[in-house]
């Protein structure tokens, strides 16, 4: 197969950005385009999304980091979302998402569009809901050519990855509810497809029009990210025969589009107790024929609202070591309310310490000379060294405050170790 | 060997208190007479410690968080110290630090002693040395005598434990010096002893006199905390012939007090790379004959600063899942500044959350029960059972905000996944 040849708007791109991406990733151009060919590695990037950083994800490129971002109906006010866009890129977040589920969804969306060249993705179910919802309908009232016209739209207003939830198939359905989960289905896109299969006692209705879908998302270069509508909800749901279920059907629909010269992500699981974290990722690239990995935390306890950004970078930190390739981030304001703009940099930054402890473990180049960096700065105390090469600059500047200008931090003072022992004290 | 024969302050503390302790730790007598008496276990109390909660430490106890207190020579100020320990206790720590450098000392010492029943650590070099920085000498310039005088009036304020670097070694700091470290010595206890020992060329004076040292703890159930003054400041520095030779040091160390019956535990690695926590922590355990282990992080990169709660949260996960027992909180201002009372809370709520996640993963019923409570009640929507079992429900009350009388998050409003198939929207 040769998936770059079968799909122009992704060979344009790859040949406009060649040179880019292979600097910033430290790659040669053959392991780019062997990879992005395999489908080990995408390449993000709409052609009708102007000015956007065309942006590759999957080994043995480096781990990328998506911020969540969208009104709710509780919430619902663009100018906030706006900020936290500015936000998220600011923090240093690769991609990322358009959750709205209120307001001018296309307004919201071509705004975002528009205002960032980070590749954007979304989930167009929610549009579909939400129009239905506001006409006081059921959310799943809707027909399947409705669905694709959705896709098409979103594809032609340069959204650059979906999440579409082929895999919630009636049986992985049946398996959530009566696999005795204590949770059930946790994800809004699987339940809205649940719903609809149940009201119509019909398969899936992207399962049963897959081919056209992947026709319009190859056009437009929109990688599919396909969707773990089954994901686990609580740890004690993780790794249960739902999950895997849809894990097996994710599979069979990622290799078609392949085929087609669509590119493919894979949506990974949602809460997982540390002990099954490896192993659940590995499982998953094994199934996937080692497509890149989009994971949503995971989190290893359920115990922890209001700090589930740490919960996430505990799991995220050890599924990207196991061969997760693209974190979600979550951020401390998950299962409470929708987060901030103070939020969403937490969230950025936690995600991005994440991914920086496991290429330290993987023993990336680059991951491992930062730390070397900054401990070479530790070292001469050196502070200005530091900060330029800590993750957050800004947040070291800030929190040495009012002592910045001692040679030793404010902890330890003249009783500082290094001193202790340099000669100068 | 009974080690609990040999401490009659040790053993009318577990007399007195087994009733509690049986029932918090959900274990039988025997199981904990067993375990302290070989050294696996320890019950924290100093008889001198009026109302002192006796904490046990060490498999199969639960895991334990450990709060650092203390004024710096920048930041001296009792008031706020006295603050920084009430969040402490609120935010569920089960044990403080006072590692104060800058006032009354003793003064210090004694209020937070008599103000909480938290079990209380030092290091009691702290002190001699800044008596001679006060008076304008060397830090080092004391003798051997001091040394113990300083250990016994602590043991007779009331301190619990006491960490003591006895694993310095002229070797040790020599291999340090000389291995090709980063960043050298980065323990105030370590380069303080370093620096006695380099001007004095003489071995560490804990060292040769840890006899005496051992009869002063074991007489006021001082508990040894044997202190890790070469780990690693660098994740590029973790594992190196200085941090073994210190280990090999401490198991002797370590045996001798408990053959005398002292009750020690064992200091562990600072900054170490996410795939070498679990070898290392196995590694320890075996070396020092299974006594607890107390980790500070494990920090699993170096890279970011003002963020190293979750740096820690990640390493002292994995370590309290592979065998640690004890874990030390790092707070945001780790590396910058000194905490604060706010800084202090995160601090604790980082630990609390690895411990609860370790906990989950090695399938402890307690922790299992609260994670599948939390998620029962996410199931629900029962908000108050949800807040109740939370390890912050102050953080779940205020994150809910304005929102907090609605039926759904105001992260999804009537888009929730749950409310999608139960039935009611």
């Amino acid at each position: 197969m040769s998936l770059i040849n079968k799909n122009s708007a992704l060979n344009a791109l790859l040949e406009a950005s060649l040179g880019t991406v292979t600097t910033q990733e430290n790659l040669d151009e053959a392991t780019i385009r062997n990879g992005v060919d395999a489908g080990s590695m995408v390449l993000l990037g709409n052609p009708n999304h102007t000015n956007v950083r065309a942006t590759l994800v999957g080994r043995p490129a480096t781990i990328k980091v998506n911020a969540n971002i969208g009104t709710s109906p509780m919430l619902n006010n663009t100018e906030r979302e706006m900020k936290k866009l500015a936000s998220a890129e600011e923090a240093g977040a690769h991609t990322i998402m358009d959750l709205s589920t209120a307001g001018d969804l296309d307004g919201i969306r071509t705004a975002m569009l528009t205002k960032s060249p980070l590749p954007m993705g979304t989930v167009p179910l929610y549009a579909l809901a939400k129009k239905r919802m506001d006409a006081d309908c059921d959310p799943t009232d809707f027909e399947h050519q409705e669905f694709l016209d959705e896709i098409e739209s979103q594809a032609k207003q340069g959204v650059d990855f979906m999440t579409l939830h082929v895999g919630v198939t009636r049986r992985a359905a049946e398996l959530a509810e009566t696999g005795g989960r204590v949770l059930g289905i946790v994800s809004r896109g699987g339940s809205i497809t649940a719903r609809w299969m149940a009201r119509r006692k019909e398969e899936n209705p992207l399962l049963t029009h897959w081919g056209e879908v992947i026709e319009i998302c190859r056009e437009h270069n929109v990688t599919l990210s396909l969707g773990d509508g089954m994901r686990p909800g609580a740890g004690a749901d993780a790794g249960d025969a739902a999950q895997w279920e849809e894990v097996i059907v994710l599979a069979d629909a990622g290799r078609q589009a392949r085929e087609a010269g669509c590119q493919v992500m894979i949506e990974g699981p949602g809460h997982v107790p540390m002990n099954l974290v490896a192993e659940h990722i590995a499982t998953m690239k094994r199934i996937v024929d080692n497509a890149p990995l989009y994971v949503l935390g995971p989190l290893v306890t359920d115990a922890a609202p209001g700090y589930d950004h740490i919960t996430a970078a505990i799991g995220g930190s050890i599924a990207a070591m196991s061969g997760a390739d693209f974190l979600c981030y979550v951020t401390p304001a998950e299962h409470l309310t929708l987060p901030d703009a103070a939020d969403v940099r937490e969230g950025v930054m936690a995600s991005r310490i994440a991914a920086q402890a496991a290429e330290v473990a993987l023993g990336r180049p680059e991951a491992v000379a930062r730390d070397r960096e900054i401990s070479a700065a530790r070292k001469t105390l050196e502070w200005d060294r530091l900060t330029a090469a800590a993750l957050d600059p800004l947040m070291v500047e800030h929190r040495r405050g009012e002592h910045k200008t001692e040679k030793e931090c404010a902890m330890c003072g003249k009783f500082c170790a290094i001193r202790m022992l340099d000669g100068t004290l």
